[in-house]
């Protein structure tokens, strides 16, 4: 099933994609369970159009993995992690297809990092690693978009990684599909800088997921990032940044400076 | 005012407490209002008891300032930061007054960190500090409970203070207090092990929430936790934890091991 967000007339839902159709989940927010947490397609199939997208998620958390592709982690300095490293990001930072990074005026040097985002479907806690995919609903393109001079300057990644956009996510969730071996593609005004396979991970999906749940209970709807491939590279105000991932699509988003304010 | 969360016939509310009474807010989720953003006590006044209060925040964020005493700075031997310096944990982590924070297995060194919390009540970004205040809706107890080895060696912050159980909050949010000079304190099993005062703070809370408003989005009750002072230590399963801080009151929770699984 390919799960997305909608706005049509101004409200924002969750609907279920079939082609050209669209069948209505529930609104977001309320007390409407949201497909995460077992709501059901209802009522007639509607036409849809890619400018009515939104970001497909609403997690409570997004837990993410660094250094996960080994060629990335040498390209920046790094060791290959001996367990995963886990960072968060905020839920301020998501945005959805067609809207834009906002590059903030602390940063110098924005860069992109394209990541296979998975969608988390139960309340878990210390899942087992031959457990894990059964907490598993579906599968995004993300942008782990990373202020590298602040990252740097900082320590901590929380300020680097979290300014607001820096979390473009979608365009839907892809519910049926092996994720052990998709190609994931970075292209920045349609030149590709990043393309790797998720079968290059260092930590896979069953091993993140059991390791994140150690940690910190995970609920329905929230995002585990895993990591990107090598080619991580500079955006400027004006590119147009496309994540495309085998069998999910295309996220597409711009990249702008922020207001000076 | 103070506001709490209180568990009542297996339902948990938010209510303004008036001494031994307790005027509702409003159901917790839903599409009532949160008192953070704007909901009013409504109805007739009732008993409440300690027994019933819960944890009285539900964040979209928890932003945290590590090393903003100097003599905490200090005693860890890390310098004083020029610039807040900021991490996540996740809402995951939070426990009421009365739970128990759980010693994960990963783990042989969790410490208490006394803190002061700021609940935001109002969207706000890029907001300048003179204006600060008025995005802050009031003022509660906390604890950074952090693993202290797993800090060290996993270098990112998050899952060293993310474990479930590592954010005991409460016991309530009182709203009309000058943050500015209070004693914030921890003592363990009746002892004192934190004794400090706000005003030692290396950035003050108008400063930390318009730096922190610079990265992120804030959004109506989410928290911001502000440094702890000197005195850190460990804890030990059976222990009792206080955080008290002048006009706000002592928040209590137990300490155990978590279950080995």
């Amino acid at each position: 099933m390919r799960i997305a967000a909608l706005e049509k007339n101004g409200n924002t839902a969750f609907y279920a994609l079939e082609g050209d159709l669209a069948r209505r989940i529930g609104p977001i927010g309320g007390s409407a369970l949201s497909p995460f947490e077992g709501g059901k397609p209802e009522g007639e199939a509607v036409p849809w159009s890619p400018a009515e997208l939104r970001a497909p998620v609403r997690p409570s958390k997004i837990v993410c993995i660094g250094r996960n592709y080994a060629a990335h982690a040498k390209e920046l300095g790094n060791e290959v992690p001996k367990e995963p490293m886990l960072f968060f990001k905020p839920p301020s930072s998501i945005i959805g297809p067609g809207e834009s990074i906002e590059l903030p005026v602390e940063s110098e040097r924005v860069d992109h990092e394209a990541e296979l985002g998975v969608v988390i479907s139960k309340r878990v806690r210390r899942i087992s690693r031959e457990d894990a995919m059964s907490a598993v609903f579906g599968y995004t393109c993300v942008c782990d978009v990373s202020a590298r001079d602040l990252q740097k300057k900082d320590g901590q990644w929380a300020r680097a990684k979290g300014f607001d956009t820096f979390c473009p996510v979608g365009p839907w969730v892809e519910t049926d599909i092996d994720p052990s071996d998709l190609a994931v593609e970075c292209r920045v005004d349609g030149q590709v800088r990043q393309h790797g396979r998720t079968s290059q991970m260092i930590f896979d999906i069953p091993a993140i997921v059991a390791y994140v749940s150690n940690a910190f209970t995970l609920e329905p709807g929230d995002l585990i990032v895993t990591g990107t491939p090598e080619g991580v590279g500079p955006l400027a105000a004006g590119n147009e940044l496309t994540i495309a991932i085998e069998r999910i699509g295309e996220l597409t988003v711009r990249v702008k400076n922020a207001p000076r304010v």
